[in-house]
């Protein structure tokens, strides 16, 4: 399934793709096809929650759908969207340095040796730079020179879990979106080298268009991962590069640390980004940015300077 | 004024402390004293949202009271207290190197220079390590040997903004409360330098025992910070010895960067921690740790092996 949150007459909605694109609004599709049920579906966290019920109550949705028989459920064909989560509940779980050709021109640029770790590098961006598809990425001329894009896999968590083995991961997955990294090179180096304020500023996490269920995901290793900047081919990956693929991030995140439904890991970028590239590229304002990974789609945002 | 929340019939409820110690439950006494009122002050978090309104009716329950009026509207003795902000709506902001005495004893500790960075250096912790006090700090022997505490005081911001200055900071600081940053030293040093997953364990982040409103704190750069392991001083400094003073961090981590109503910023611990001891000395399975900071109270944990 591809699920999504649209924001209808500014409320936020949660809606079920159909084959021909439509979308249908799954609370009152859910009212109207089990009047009796008791589960909340309201929000894409309530939905993750849910887990094995709700998900189930989904499947019925679609397959309704599919069958024409929703045709006065779905949202406005203009209804935008929103990021899938639009307010996640903490921040969002990142990784640094997991593919090795990233890690390769990362070298060559700042000309030091940086090196596969023996563990992940995580670090986090807060809920504020969260924004949606076709949303603004903002630049700050005040604040930093240097805005760079990254292009992720992100991996939507379902069932919490502490101490995950790498064997149980993909039990603790409930789907997956994609995720741009919106980085501050020169802020990124300059707080004592911890990542976060560069990673965190507003508007520096767009993440969407939707999550597909990880039951809908052929094979999240072997997924593409590309980004363009005004059409020009700047990434063009596999998600098999990974150094630390899935299932070893989940059973390392969650040593000794809960994951919970709606926690969002972002797993690294491939190659290609603007800092390494000779002479540096970095986003200017008016700058349309386009990720896309393979059996989710395309994540589409314009850089806007304020 | 003095605000907790503490747990009574497994519910959350917030209160405010009167003089005697004793504890008035603050939505139960706003409906009492302000029938018509539409304010909600059911949660800590929506306290805070509230502004100066919420505030002026919180002062209008401690004087009544203090009064004598709310003598019916007292939670029970024996109701615990949880985490001021049980469940913060995102990681905890944390500055790390901001003592320069801290610096020093990391620097003859681990043999290599670290030094005093032009900018503070920004990490976080996810609402998961969040516990309160009385609760226990968790030991994960599986997962690390070298659990050691932070004695820091911790910044509550109330009103939102984004490029604050650091002459306004202080119109965004709802409050103060103490904040234990539990850390993983083995752990914070593998991940490629990131300091988060050493971190970000679960009951990695004692906060309490209340939330003193900043109208209350003479000068919060002028407190004494000081921690105990079973009774002896380890940690013993003045707020006054922070290298970046709070509205220097806040003017810093708000640029390009919203800070939100319950947001909390920790500001770094003064110096004493248990790896820099000669030799190192890690938290055991029964240890009983105690932050004080003055004008605001002690915050009292146990280690607990698991």
């Amino acid at each position: 399934m591809r699920l999504a949150t649209v924001s209808v007459d500014s409320h936020a909605v949660c809606v079920a793709l159909l084959a021909n694109g439509s979308r249908v609004d799954i609370s009152r599709a859910i009212k109207m096809l089990m009047p009796d049920t008791s589960i909340d579906v309201s929000t894409m966290q309530l939905i993750i929650e849910g887990g094995q019920i709700a998900l189930e109550a989904l499947s019925a949705v679609v397959a309704a759908g599919e069958a024409g028989e929703l045709k006065d459920l779905l949202v406005p064909e203009d209804a935008p969207l929103l990021s899938p989560i639009p307010t996640p509940r903490k921040n969002v779980f990142c990784v640094g340095r997991n593919y090795a050709e990233h890690i390769a021109e990362g070298e060559r640029a700042q000309k030091e040796k940086i090196g596969i770790t023996e563990h992940p590098v995580f670090f986090t961006k807060p809920p504020t730079s969260v924004v949606a598809p076709d949303a603004d990425i903002l630049l700050f001329p005040s604040v930093s020179q240097s805005i760079d894009y990254e292009v992720e896999l992100a991996v939507v968590i379902g069932n919490r879990g502490r101490n995950i083995t790498k064997a149980d991961a993909f039990n603790h997955v409930f789907g997956y979106s994609i995720l741009n990294d919106i980085t501050a090179r020169d802020i990124q180096r300059r707080h004592g080298g911890q990542y976060f304020k560069g990673k965190g500023l507003d508007g520096s996490c767009p993440i969407g268009p939707y999550i597909v269920t990880a039951d809908a995901i052929s094979d999240p290793q072997a997924l593409s991962i590309g980004l363009t900047v005004n059409g020009e081919q700047r990434q063009n990956g596999m998600t098999s590069d990974m150094i630390f693929d899935i299932p070893t991030l989940i059973a390392s995140l969650s040593e000794g640390l809960t994951l919970e439904p709606g926690d969002i890991i972002a797993t690294g970028t491939p190659s290609g980004v603007g800092y390494a590239m000779e002479p540096p590229q970095f986003l200017k304002n008016g700058d349309v940015v386009v990720c896309e990974v393979s059996e989710i789609g395309t994540l589409r945002n314009t850089v806007r300077a304020v």
